[in-house]
């Protein structure tokens, strides 16, 4: 369980290693009847993500405690949560290693080498890529980075709430994408009781959406555009928690929804994201999310590592 | 000649129909020894680029004056300030003819027909379908909307300048790309006496820069990558007055330097702009420019109509 002090620990704990990432504010007509809508542009974030937050504040706080040994880190992924530990861990000076299925693209591993780690090709699945990891980090006394499911990753995700609060005054509703669903349990727990936080995921990964009908976090299949970041088959146990405890919906889009999204995006306003983060749009222009009349939005714009190619045209 | 009244009159004016675009504070280490760096993210702008906002400031200056005829608006070029005029002509429920050279790519012309405007074909040249649009102008007595060289357009475009300063409390220098001028005309006339205005340019596109060496605007041979944007043949009067007297320069760089800015923004930003608008960071990347010990400069991101396919891989 996390909770807001944990998230604030976080932002005093990671301040000048990650950058405040400003809002725009745009025409509700989107989402009429909506009063007000706000971007918050976190894709301008270190690694192109909102997962930089997570793993600085994960590295810190074991630098802190003294738990950060020379062996440095471990992470497993070849996504944005690996990017984003191997850029925080180049940045702090300590050692990284990532794992990653014999499927990742070798564009990826290339990325995570020029930041700097140690690429292990493992298996031929995420499962297995992690399994090797984590038993990795058992040998080797490495700091195991989770991409969703530590209390540190979450509280760090957090952190972009609290500014949200400070850039807006006054906002009824946050809208996010929800893959292991670290980010929601950190922005979830920094606005308890404040915004309500709606998820949103693609119907070809509903990890969430299948752990609340369920009543517990349960395996599901994965597939579709935006599995590369939202792909978790099973929701953390962590993100379940806050989810429950502050009642965190999740809305469903679909894949066309979301391309679609990821297209208005850039016609509208120029920004180039990735799938993932265009779920969070889908669920405005789908309908699948209905605003109250004069309800004041924002929405995570939380990752462009993405190519861009079939933007235009 | 324009002066900051003109450019706050242009601000009342057109409040309610602009973006109000966010500033981004990143690591001023890109361009050690500078103390602070702030981008200004006017890509999000209405129609992709600032030029909206001249746009805006035209067609409302002549309903204000009772001078916008029932024939509308026309425009030339199939740029970025063709565009702008469409969209703001499709907003306020005015007319719009543009003329565009027939070399003009027929998706430049798509876009231009889906915002409403009547496009017509005219000469091989931007110069011979100028012409014809100031022609038609007289003839039909619609309002003749210039790219860059008129107070409204000017003053306009420097309602940007008026919203930096509100955003960033102290502020020494302001980078920003130069064409036919008139951005840099509305800038410098807001900021005089406040805040240093830098123009750049790129070497196949010098028109400010020729027209300072030779104390008036002269014409210059255009060519090169950022030429669809920056390639005005001759400084605007306008803008030209306003250099001499508020003191801007014209820093020169290369193509190669434009793509390698255009590309670093992506790669730290996660962020795609056109070719004209890297110009401007690429006077700091290139080291053009060479701030002082801990000065504050702000770069403008002015616009983002480009096909971002070629920044990944
Ligand atoms: C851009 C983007 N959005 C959303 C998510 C989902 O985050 P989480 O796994 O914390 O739910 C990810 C995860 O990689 C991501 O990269
Ligand atoms: C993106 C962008 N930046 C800069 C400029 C230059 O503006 P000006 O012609 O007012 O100097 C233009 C002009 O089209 C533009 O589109």
């Amino acid at each position: 369980m996390i909770t807001r002090a944990d998230v604030e620990s976080a932002a005093t704990r990671t301040a000048g290693h990650i950058r405040s990432t400003p809002v725009a504010q745009v025409e509700p007509d989107l989402v009429a009847p909506a009063g007000e809508l706000w971007l918050k542009l976190e894709f301008l974030q270190h690694s192109g993500s909102f997962k930089a937050r997570g793993a600085f504040n994960r590295i810190l706080a074991a630098t802190e405690t003294g738990e950060l040994p020379a062996e440095g880190v471990i992470a497993a992924s070849g996504g944005n949560a690996a990017v984003a530990v191997a850029y925080a861990a180049k940045t702090l000076g300590v050692p990284a290693e990532v794992y990653v299925p014999t499927t990742t693209p070798a564009v990826k591993i290339a990325k995570l080498r020029q930041l700097g780690a140690t690429v292990l090709r493992h298996g031929s699945e995420y499962a297995e890529a992690y399994e090797a990891a984590t038993k990795r980090a058992i040998e080797t006394g490495a700091l195991f980075c989770h991409a969703y499911d530590q209390p540190e990753i979450c509280a760090g995700q957090g952190t972009l709430a609290l500014e949200l609060l400070d850039q807006i005054g006054e906002l009824d509703t946050v809208l996010l994408a929800v893959g292991g669903g670290g980010l929601m349990a950190g922005v979830a727990a920094a606005l308890d009781g404040v915004v309500r936080v709606v998820g949103v995921e693609p119907e070809t990964a509903p990890a969430l959406h299948a752990a609340l009908a369920a009543g517990r976090p349960v395996d599901v299949e994965v597939s579709g555009i935006a599995a590369d970041s939202l792909g978790a088959r099973r929701v953390g146990t962590i993100a379940y928690d806050v989810a429950v405890r502050t009642g965190v919906r999740s809305l469903l889009v679909t894949d066309e929804q979301v391309v679609d999204a990821r297209r208005l995006l850039w016609d509208r306003y120029r920004v180039a994201v990735e799938h993932g983060t265009a779920a969070a749009v889908a669920a405005l222009t789908s309908g699948a999310y209905r605003p109250a009349s004069g309800e004041r939005l924002a929405v995570l714009l939380c990752g462009a590592n993405t190519d861009p190619a079939d933007l235009v045209g």
